[in-house]
């Protein structure tokens, strides 16, 4: 099946109008037209190979909400017309031990991303949610709860799940203080996550123009992370801190704001090394983590989670043909707090 | 009461006889003729001030064994002949939170180190162990299962429960792998207490000189880690790492080597930060900490254990007159594995 999409063609060139072939509906399979597409930080990073592993053409996307259009003989738990989302994996193995723990994104024989990953049934590499439609195992197909508003919903399978996770596993709850680092496409998630959890939320930023927003979003407080007499009464006083920052940055600096036992759990991965004084971890006990996205079976739970508490992103819907324009302004934060693709105005290439 | 003891009276000289002063037995005092006192690298890193922390006279030494001469009316859980021990603790507040959860080395108000640190009682810095006798209160005081060899059981006070804590917090145990990176003080003991937790144990060394005695130690493998070749096969396999290593090196190539939930618990400080690539931790979901010796009431816990499994460190044991050449050894790693001074060595000052 031949659809519309927007392809990088190379690292250095813009997103353009391709189209693209997905597989034949199998009967485990899922079609479904793509109604919007958050756009994530992982999109550009991979469209502009910053992560020197890409495959052209490359078509990004994997924060997906659609409509089911079609299902095979055995993906009858869904039926045409539901609204359904695709994150970040549209394949694993099922069976290895892992994939039974629900835990497909450490599928010990390789889970599929979403894209530029690849594709064991179509060959190639896999092309994601900046297109027209796609076609998905129904093991990987999520239920929107039908009240959300669907375009802020999208950002919920990439940037709710990864927020979700470190904060569930870490027990998050009432009587807890919890920082946030970084109010961007994930921070700002995870502080309306934390907040509904019941915590004391604490969000560091470096920009005092994101204080007003901040506390807007939920935060019990919030701490220009470069003012030193900002951050130390913080001292030894989080139960949980949620590192979102991908870029370069002191995390000693927030370590030593854990209380004992603290956890500060990074979901970014910074290009290069980060330097960490291992003191900060000795002296209070503490622990440093990394989260990876989260399983199918918990980013349903999420999104059941966000329908209970009414929990989206703040989106700014933009037409693809204005994505290139949206990369550019993302390299500067320079969103509140993500684009989401409003895949209507996608059109068929010349 | 003036007893004897050996002290450092700057940075740069080597340790001679002096005397000093104990204070007089309060109702909650332990008084203990020091019969062994292990040596601890810290020892070496304080009387040489490589932690820019030290007062001079520096008096070192928080590995003690020794015998009851007399109980404070209020102390009298402990009586004359009774052989007992102290570690790295001699006071704490014993009533905040910390405190109360047997976690005197995160005392709110600051514990008393048992040497280099504001004794609270005498004024001036507390003189650590290697001294003919020490004043303790009660609380700060263990006991020494009988049947152990005291001059060997002496590193179980420091190297004991700092391998000990990290090692039961995590809940090492039969049907795991358990890496442990360093045979050093600390290391040795690491490997004896992950056997007899019923863990298979992974030394981690860089000495092709120490495989043989890792192995005599208990290790079921050990691996050069300079040898990518050996270090390879271990990806993604382990469920617990206890690094022991103080020196710079590589985290990296040991967070890798853990498993999905993994844990890496660091118990040396490096002086200087150490890099860290952030995926380790992500694609993995793993996990860095530290850990601080541990409380009063698990150090008692680990004696018990070690007297119920006969584990008791490998030392050399030293006149007092020679711990200079003992400190010059230890910089070469040149112990197998710790040096205990025999206090019955200690003459007085001239």
């Amino acid at each position: 099946m031949k659809v519309n999409a927007y392809a990088a063609q190379n690292a250095t060139t813009t997103l353009a109008p391709v189209d693209i072939q997905r597989r034949d509906r199998g009967k485990h399979d899922v079609e479904i037209d793509i109604l919007y597409c958050g756009v994530c930080h992982s999109d550009l990073h991979t469209v502009r190979n910053e992560w020197e592993s890409t495959t052209y053409p490359c078509i990004p996307g994997h924060e997906i909400i659609g409509r089911v259009v079609n299902v095979g003989a055995q993906a009858n738990k869904f039926k045409k017309g539901d609204i359904v989302g695709v994150g970040c994996m549209v394949d694993a193995c099922l069976t290895c031990a892992n994939c039974k723990k629900d835990l497909e994104q450490f599928c010990e024989k390789g889970m599929t991303w979403t894209y530029n990953s690849p594709d064991k049934l179509m060959g190639g590499m896999t092309f994601g949610g900046y297109s027209e439609s796609i076609v998905v195992d129904k093991a990987f197909v999520l239920k929107i709860p039908k009240h959300l508003d669907l375009a802020s919903a999208a950002p919920l399978l990439c940037a709710g799940i990864t927020t979700y996770s470190p904060l569930r596993r870490n027990h998050v709850r009432k009587g807890q203080k919890v920082g946030i680092v970084g109010l961007g496409g994930l921070g700002h998630v995870g502080v309306k996550l934390a907040k509904a959890f019941g915590a004391h939320v604490v969000v560091f930023t470096t920009s005092p123009s994101k204080v007003e927003d901040a506390l807007r979003l939920g935060a019990d407080e919030v701490v220009i992370s470069t003012n030193a007499d900002e951050m130390k009464p913080h001292l030894n006083s989080f139960h949980f801190i949620l590192d979102t920052v991908s870029a370069q940055h002191d995390i000693n600096a927030y370590l030593v704001l854990l209380g004992r036992d603290g956890n500060l759990t990074q979901v970014g991965v910074p290009a290069k090394p980060l330097s960490l004084n291992v003191g900060s971890l000795v002296f209070g006990q503490r622990s440093l983590s990394g989260s990876l996205i989260g399983g199918i079976k918990e980013t349903q739970e999420m999104l059941d989670f966000c329908g209970k508490h009414n929990i989206t992103a703040d989106i700014e819907l933009i037409p693809i043909q204005n994505i290139n324009e949206a990369y550019d302004r993302l390299v500067k934060s320079d969103v509140k707090y993500r684009f989401v693709i409003d895949m209507a105005s996608l059109q068929p290439a010349l």
